[in-house]
């Protein structure tokens, strides 16, 4: 280190602390009031400063670092009334290209093109096309007769989902009117979390908190417990962390996409049965096999989020798009040459 | 420090870093990619990490921490269509109480109470009253024939205002549709400082870019500039941050309070002619004088802010009522005593 970059190191210290003249760290509205600037006399008072045994806990700094992730900033974007909308829209502007209440019930190759089975109001029917692009999870599409490649079965067979799980409760909005919360999250060390408060609505009467929302609940004792217990579970979380205000919580809903069905996970944890497996297996799932094109967050670096399988979506189409463009030249060129 | 603790800000440093398992920074997804992740094939890439002494600069943690101010922190709720709803829903429920176009001419002392000249349509008026809540600002108060206190008028005085300035510009939002910035700030290390990002209206064609909010431009060269002049150092300064884009920018207005009629100033500055007049000075323009009592942000320890005026009005309101209150008491206690 350069002295210049030794004066500026303590320069920056002095301001990112902050500390005061004595070089000592008293507290700073970055990190609070206990009594907040007023009119007239009531002069703001900073929040005691936290000792540093507290500070080094790593449960502390992981919520803390939370919103810094690159997937989990604070000013992220929402569709006004769910973000459902969004499968609305498509389903608004696609009509009745989309087939509804039809499980597929066989994925079969069929001369160059697919041959796919599925069952709708009770009649067996089916569709025959050059290309298929199929965006089933993993875990549903190995339910399903196919006749996948054996290294594209392999993957299907091997992946495994995460067992995520989400719990939400309507309430008076407690936490913006007698906290002044507005949004993000609150971690808790223990139970059910994190607890979220909604994003949307703000100020309004009552409103949505979601109390538990962990990746992996398969194998955990939340997992094994009744519906009633894991309520009574989220309902004690709210109580340690706001107290008094767990008796507040009504109507709840719990979401595991374990059962779910045609989901029957909520993201793509492994592609493979080994830490070795998962690299290989990956890129074989984002190879067509023949005519089927993979797509679905599960074939994106960003899994778990619609941005992942709308880019897959994409990425298929061009790949596609390729293929058939340099099937017309070599066409093209084969009459050519004939000529 | 303990053992624990010295192994905790080990851990704490790896998270924070975060650093690798060679105990190096190599990037972050916090820090954000050079590559984003992406579908199929394609990784995320971390963006190269900043050098140490680029790291260092005081002017990069301004705007860095600049956002974990007590007052300007990135969540803040706006009115929609613009925060002059505030005092246009104020004037709709206040109806005729309000005179418009109606300025003091003089602020007097009568009896117990008060007397104010005011002329209206080219009209001498008065007003008398029992107590007036005073909320101009000290620079305008200042012009005004008055019988304040020889103390109240020596901070009414002595007080010296903010010329803060903003320049704006209508244009495409590029921020947004070329370099996905929503809302927030850019600093400037010279010049027109900051840039402000539209925080409404988000995905829409057009916004009003703020380009150059300084708190002082009296005495400052851009002071001395022609409008014009102003003009042409806001639209370079966008140019030096945004390449190419300066000439998007539209329709530019510059507001300096100094000019505003009434105003005359952004906000108080100081209340005294020194540094030591300034806390005695505050507590007298904060004691009513008489039937005055002085409300508005300089009334507050938050000035700038509507929330500070606000309080201050709250609190003016709180020590007339204790005020009449207490006279009312004495008045029965005497008739009591009387009786």
């Amino acid at each position: 280190m350069t002295k210049e970059d030794r004066d500026r190191i303590l320069s920056f210290l002095g301001n990112y602390g902050p500390l005061d003249s004595a070089k000592k760290y008293v507290g700073s509205d970055r990190a609070g009031y206990s009594i907040t600037p007023g009119a007239g006399d009531q002069v703001g008072v900073f929040s005691k400063p936290v000792d540093l045994h507290t500070l080094l806990d790593e449960n502390f700094w992981a919520g803390m670092l939370f919103e810094e992730t690159f997937d989990m900033q604070a000013t992220m974007f929402q569709c006004r009334g769910g973000n459902d909308k969004i499968p609305y829209a498509f389903a608004a502007k696609l009509g009745d290209v989309i087939q509804y209440n039809a499980p597929v019930k066989e994925i079969r190759k069929a001369g160059r093109g697919v041959h796919i089975v599925y069952t709708q109001a009770g009649t067996q029917k089916s569709i025959d096309a050059d290309f298929c692009f199929c965006n089933m999870p993993l875990t549903t599409l190995k339910t399903v007769p196919n006749d996948f490649s054996p290294s594209h079965k392999k993957v299907i067979d091997e992946s495994t989902y995460a067992s995520a799980y989400k719990v939400a409760w309507e309430a008076r909005r407690f936490w913006e009117q007698d906290y002044n919360l507005y949004g993000g999250l609150s971690f808790l060390a223990q139970g059910c979390s994190p607890i979220w408060y909604p994003s949307a609505k703000l100020f309004s009467e009552r409103g949505v908190l979601v109390a538990g929302y962990q990746y992996n609940e398969l194998g955990t004792p939340f997992g094994s417990m009744t519906l009633d217990g894991k309520f009574a579970e989220s309902r004690a979380a709210i109580e340690r962390i706001h107290p008094g205000h767990g008796k507040e919580l009504e109507k709840p809903v719990y979401i595991g996409w374990i059962h779910a069905p045609y989901a029957l996970g909520s993201w793509v944890r492994t592609y493979g049965k080994t830490a070795e497996d998962n690299k290989p297996n990956y890129e074989t799932i984002i190879t067509p096999d023949g005519p089927f094109y993979f797509i679905g967050c599960h074939t994106s670096h960003i899994v778990a989020w619609m941005e992942g399988a709308a880019l897959s979506a994409h990425r298929a189409i061009a790949q596609l798009n390729d293929k058939v463009k340099s099937a017309g030249l070599a066409r093209q060129s084969n009459r050519m040459q004939r000529a």
